[in-house]
């Protein structure tokens, strides 16, 4: 049997697991639209999503219904109604806020979306984003039809080299994102063939030629695809360089040597003790911040780690600590992790100062003479004045642990959830006391990186 | 009274003393004269330099002998005769080359040079530096009559401040560019008003108005002074910008409290336990490459000692070790210091390689697969291969010591004198090791400097 039918075997739902959904969703979706008339008879539902177009994975019980809304209406007065029906028909009801307000909850053990949208009837004035998904439905609905597993095992290629989804948390490529590719190329294996010659700055569109020059102007991702329904939309924005790369070559991988570990990668299993292993192999020092992970979306969340990450590696970097790489893991508490060539720098610096006998001399000269954190006398260097400075921080654990201190990390630059959590909940963390349960893999993943297959 | 009446009391030669000099000056050139006449009737010999100009301080008791020869004499028939004359007028008789061949030897307790040169007579055809000289001495002797003192002082404020000497352990003030700058400003104290105001670049000369720009681009050092006898000399050359800046600043600084420890300086009291507290309040790590001191001449071993800290100041740099700064001391045996931010450096280094999926990924990876080197596998990191490699050293003292056991240094770029003493006697010492007795306050003054009337 082919790997290829293996995996189908596997994700691909049964008659039985069919049937519950589309039974699940007619009800849904009456009681919804009976809720919705009852405040105003133009309003509809529609099931859209992978459950509407049949490229679900078996297992997957989420349902996206979109409550559709005339024009007239005000976001606030959609999230209101939204939120009333939400909380009569589901269980478990939470308010979303991601570029518009939606609501989650369970109905009869599916995870449910409940998103307000506007009926529209032409995808170039669309109001929001969310306005555009009965287009893409539509879209996809048509041309899909019996490669639906093609789809589904493209998605779970993805999902098995952690490059599925389009959220901030993956960055990588978005359900949608796979119906296209199968369109465009028409098989699983045809998409990972064109994926293997693919090169940064890649553009696909089904719409015929393209002006490949300026549409790499216009958008910066590693692919773009032009979104069939709006010209103006790269449909693989927000994949990453990383991700794409990882893809391309996971695809040249699997064809080279078909197996089913791409899309059912063994769990690695690592340890404090194997962790503590691999550090010391590289005789570097682990320095990171922990803070109560912030109450946010992820796709709020992640981004803010990211930044935070680089602001304090720059801020580590300014202090003449010399960052070998950092990681970050969210979990219960977050955690930006920071691998230094060493945990301690010498107090001396050597500071130049302006020129013999120019302008500023006399200034240098005067601050310099007697300060309370100099090394030495000012003396000459080639012409200019110079100094030896004692550091402020010899330790890269005081010079994180002070800046926290300092308070009004919003103002200084770090991202503001990071900002308030660390004031409130934030602690620094060296040595061992980095090796941190809930992060571990995290760890061994960024000290000893492996590709998912290869585990 | 004034410092610089205390001064002159002790450098202006006694009566006595300039008696007893143009005594065995009288003695010398005569018998020099007699020897020579004997080879042939044309030679003649004549005092120059400082002796001949009045301009020598007290109890230095140098005489510079020019033995003349008709043009067409090679040079290798000047040294024999001028090496038979001193193996008959002079004892202890060592042979010098430096651009040219000349004697040194010992007469009535006086240090004797023997130099031959040719007798011409317009210093524009000069055959080689020492030709000019004669021509100096008219210059001077004509004008420098009443002001021999105010040279004197300068001379000896130059070697309190360590500044005097055009030679390449100094790279200062030569005796000659005194007595001009004397010709020039009048008297010591003009010259250091003058001096204050000096920026990098200043050109002077006694000829009237000159084309600053195209000087400036003609001459490169600090200071350009036209050489009065030879338009297209500059007799400063030989300053380095370090001299040139310290001069600078020490006129400024007498100036403004003008006291006798510019002119006679303490010396510097040092102890191993002073320096090696000195490293430890700079958090840093000493290494050093010892060797013997190479036989040569200075004027040939500083620029190669200079030459081969900087070569091993940039193998330090590429082995990622992160030199603060480095300084050399030339003794019985030399030493070429290097201050580390820390003698020990991480294993690990991130290797970047081609882009996924270019032409070179498959050698990359290829290479990478299963090196002994490697530290893991070869894995993305935005879109470009890397590598995680494990260093060859991570000691400085290992990285030193392997690159000499390789032998064949000169091949490899160090200064020919310092590869072969490397290669017979060389030595790596590292922390308190370094500490040797000869090079002590080589190092205080590496790593406390001090200006010499501040000490």
């Amino acid at each position: 049997m082919q790997v290829t039918e293996q995996v189908l075997s596997r994700i691909v739902p049964t008659p039985e697991e069919e049937a519950e959904l589309r039974e699940v969703e007619k009800e849904l979706v009456s009681r919804i639209d009976a809720e919705a008339t009852r405040h105003d008879r133009r309003l509809y539902a529609r099931l859209l999503g992978s459950a509407s177009r049949g490229t679900w994975l078996r297992h997957q019980k989420d349902l996206d219904v979109f409550l559709f809304f005339p024009e007239e209406y005000s976001k606030q007065e959609m999230e209101r109604i939204v939120t009333l029906i939400a909380e009569r028909v589901l269980r478990k009801v939470e308010k979303r806020y991601a570029e518009h307000p939606y609501v989650r909850g369970v109905f009869r053990g599916f995870e449910v979306e409940l998103v307000p949208c506007y009926a529209i009837s032409d995808p170039g004035y669309i109001k929001s984003a969310v306005d555009r998904t009965p287009f893409h439905n539509d879209y996809v609905k048509k041309r899909i039809s019996g490669r639906e597993n093609e789809v589904r095992l493209l998605k779970q290629f993805l999902k098995g080299i952690s490059c599925y989804g389009a959220e901030a948390r993956v960055e990588g490529f978005s359900g949608y994102l796979c119906e296209l590719l199968i369109i465009k190329f028409g098989s699983f294996i045809h998409v990972l063939e064109a994926a293997r010659r693919w090169q940064r700055g890649e553009v696909l569109s089904l719409r015929g030629e393209v002006d490949r020059k300026k549409l790499r102007r216009k958008f910066s991702s590693p692919l773009i695809f032009i979104d069939p329904v709006d010209e103006n939309r790269n449909v693989a924005a927000a994949l990453s360089v990383q991700k794409f790369s990882e893809f391309v070559h996971a695809a040249k991988e699997f064809l080279s040597r078909p197996r089913l570990e791409f899309f059912f990668p063994r769990e690695r299993r690592t340890s404090a003790e194997e962790v503590g292993e691999l550090l010391s192999r590289r005789g570097t020092a682990l320095v990171a911040l922990s803070f109560p992970t912030p109450p946010v979306v992820e796709d709020i969340l992640y981004p803010q780690l990211r930044k935070a990450r680089r602001f304090f590696e720059a801020l580590l970097r300014e202090g003449e600590f010399n960052p070998v790489g950092s990681t970050f893991h969210a979990g219960n508490r977050s955690f930006l992790f920071f691998e230094l060539s060493s945990s301690e720098i010498p107090a001396v610096r050597l500071h130049l100062g302006p020129m013999v006998n120019s302008a500023h001399e006399s200034r240098f000269l005067k601050k310099y003479a007697d300060s309370p954190n100099v090394l030495s006398r000012p003396f000459i260097r080639n012409g200019r004045w110079a100094v030896y400075l004692r550091r402020r921080h010899t330790r890269a654990e005081e010079l994180l642990g002070e800046f926290i201190a300092g308070g009004r990390l919003k103002e200084r630059g770090v991202p503001s959830h990071i900002a308030g959590a660390l004031e409130t909940g934030g602690e620094v963390l060296s040595g061992t006391a980095c090796l941190v349960e809930e992060a571990l893999q995290t760890l061994a993943d960024y000290l000893n990186p492996r590709f998912p297959w290869e585990r």
